[in-house]
């Protein structure tokens, strides 16, 4: 183990050099635009499991972008970690709110700005970053390990499943491995066991056949702005309960004892509200914040559109509207389920002078699990190494559909070991990553691999 | 008058492919990039009153785009006849809509597609051919003419009434006269005495100071988006009521005269369906189509934008949203009292988690004119000679706010002889002008010179 420290230790420049290459490539999974950096970015991380040691690395094609894998199976008797990552990134609008662009990483007060810097390919680098220091510096690992890094994360992970579903054998392992969650707090390591589930649709509304003058047809005509705005309002009221029929149903309260831990973590309202930059924190009556990310479903109008909407005026009803709308799910709730509920609401209550089309795009289930499962007593352990500091048990509010997936099809339990702060502007202009949890991310995750071999 | 009509139906061909030169000019006054284009069309203008035999014609500078004005005032002792029209147009987006460029002036099927065809430039046209025939044909005019073209119609008319109280001794005269109003369908001359107002204004809201991320965020900020439709929500009940306290205080409703001559128009709900497109008309309870058009004030959104609307899925909450809300108003309803109860509704529907920026943008007076004046009983008998048919009386549900300013700064009635058609895309992709109208508009103008001064 001190060998393998030494190495991380001696190769810090290195491996940050690395990663900003790695964050140059615009791999933006949602845009056609970038297809060909998505292959570009796959190849150069083959080439990275290559160079770093891995006896296999491949580019799997799928219908969608490619897969990555790789493995190093040289230690047989041991167990097998499967690590998921993925290298795509989110979109990067509105680019003028960028400090330094997206694609120019750029380190300012020890921290490194990009787009993925954080989520995730920061991350997905920590990991091959452990590998290499123990394959460099003692020639062998103590687990064996398979890489599994994905391009397709930001847009719903919609050919993994059918990729996993189809390479049971070669993904078989003993335990997943995740780095895809944040710290709750600066220097307190943190092990998310709980995810928030998703459905996500795009609603579209047509009136008339075109754009029609206000004046000549205004009151004559359903403006489907309005009619938006009214469907809008019928899925959550102003306090923010949601109000589709059945919604709440399947929605699992959290343990007392899980109730307890929360409150005793160092949770800062007015400095979350501050790091927010909102007037004030708002929320459904009964649930604290904390309470409301970890275990309350959720519905948000992620875009809208419709009619003019450049400079100056313009007297138009438009003939279209759309909006995109996606929910944050909890357990035990079912996004077939939900999704079900959302439609019938929907047409229940859009009136006949408009047409609706709803599409339903990308989709997981919540996810919960024990934290008394061998994976995470080793991860809490490699933490603590890590950090100095013993690690608190953490849900997140976000959705990583693959650890359902993981569960399903391979039976795998999933450690979530991130090591992102909640301000690092994950989908938001001016994304970063910590480089002092970057460097310590890289040595907990060696010790896991050490810690997990024993145990 | 028999050597005018000769001309202008000798110089048919000329004159639709003048009227295709001046739309070719891109003059969208609500573009700063086409601020050349609208100098250039001013220009072009100027030339065109010296070319048809104006004694003068000068180009004002304004604030924003230029005014262009002419006068021909050889007929001492006869009435003086002020047409007013805009050289102005509105933007072409959506640009894929169009079937042939939108400056790009195209005759399919007896129309001239073009942005600015029907409204207004081609009818600005019609008035100049009509002056030339006579000036050219006879040597003079029965009328004096002065001939005022602003280039700010399309965005409220900025500059135009500081224009014309400076300018009271030059625009001085009998009658306005205006071409930008439809007839009530094809073949049906109409003389329209009654217009709506408008009240225009943009709405911000911000939330946070930055997008965030919904799994890490949502349920604990409010979401703009969302605020948004709750806002919009509280402005207009689903039946089309507007829920604006105080809103409906000072509407005036239709005369009995009014709504029998209504009744007895030749309109078809089903075709005003079909050329709307929408699968069913909507409005208020206990109003006909037409009378919601020319007597019911109404509020829309014409444009809406939060968030990502790209292709895809993105799960952000926003930081901040947008949309633009203008009402249509009727006789007797004030756009400052309006402006001001609509702001004092949303000060108190506006949650305190999210900032609202309220902008007013521009405005005009409701009209409603005598229809016993001289001057329409002129145009009157010059429509059933040009079309040979009597015209009718109609209310229009637009706004041309320079009526208002004409009647207060010069206590100048105005006449609306417009011949456009109601499904002529106004304001919408594939605009166009019927030249039959054309031509019988521009003989029928020739014929009001000759009735108004004979009144």
């Amino acid at each position: 183990m001190e060998s393998v420290l030494h190495y991380i230790h001696r190769n810090r420049d290195r491996y940050i050099a690395e990663l900003k290459e790695f964050l140059t490539i615009p791999s933006i999974s949602n845009n056609a635009e970038n297809r060909a950096d998505m292959e570009r970015c796959a190849a150069f991380l083959k080439d990275q499991l290559e160079s770093i040691g891995m006896q296999k690395a491949a580019v799997f094609p799928t219908e969608g972008h490619p897969v990555v894998y790789g493995e190093w199976l040289g230690a047989p008797g041991s167990p097998t970690v499967l690590f998921y990552g993925h290298y795509d990134v989110q979109p990067v609008d509105p680019l003028e709110l960028w400090i330094s662009g997206p694609f120019e990483p750029t380190i300012r007060d020890g921290e490194l700005y990009a787009r993925g810097a954080v989520d995730d390919k920061g991350q997905v680098w920590m990991n091959l970053k452990a590998a290499e220091a123990y394959l460099k510096a003692q020639g062998t690992l103590p687990v064996n390990l398979k890489l599994l890094i994905e391009g397709e994360e930001e847009v719903g992970s919609a050919h993994l499943d059918t990729f996993i579903q189809s390479h049971q054998d070669l993904l078989r392992a003993d335990v997943a491995l995740i780095s895809d969650t944040p710290l709750f707090d600066r220097g307190i390591p943190s092990i998310c066991y709980g995810l928030r589930g998703l459905a996500y649709f795009q609603l579209d509304l047509k009136g008339s056949s075109q754009d029609l003058h206000s004046g000549s047809f205004g009151g004559t005509v359903i403006n489907p702005n309005f009619a938006l705005a009214h469907l809008i309002s019928s899925l959550k009221d102003s306090e923010g309960r949601i109000l589709i029929p059945g919604f709440y149903d399947d929605v699992a309260p959290m343990s007392d004892r899980e109730k307890e831990e929360l409150s005793r973590l160092p949770f800062d309202q007015e400095r979350f509200r501050r790091e927010v930059g909102a007037p004030e924190l708002f929320g459904e009556k009964g649930y604290g914040t904390l309470e409301t990310v970890w275990s309350r479903p959720t519905l948000e109008v992620n875009g809208l559109c419709g009619g003019f909407t450049g400079e100056g005026a313009k007297t138009v009803i438009p003939a279209t509207a759309m909006a995109k709308i996606s929910m944050r799910l909890v357990p035990n709730q079912d996004p077939d389920r939900i999704a079900r509920l959302f439609e019938q609401h929907l047409k229940a209550v859009t009136p006949s002078s408009v047409d609706l089309t709803l599409t339903r795009m990308h989709g997981g289930n919540p996810w919960l699990a024990s934290i008394d499962h061998p994976a995470i007593r080793a991860a809490s352990r490699a933490f603590e190494k890590g950090f100095g500091a013993k690690p608190v048990f953490v849900r997140e509010g976000g959705s990583i559909p693959v650890v359902t997936t993981l569960a399903e099809t391979l039976g795998l339990s999933t450690v979530l070991m991130g090591v992102g702060l909640p301000d690092e502007n994950a989908h938001a202009p001016n994304e970063r990553l910590d480089l002092g949890n970057y460097q310590t991310g890289i040595v907990s995750i060696a010790h896991f691999f050490d810690q997990f071999s024993r145990s």
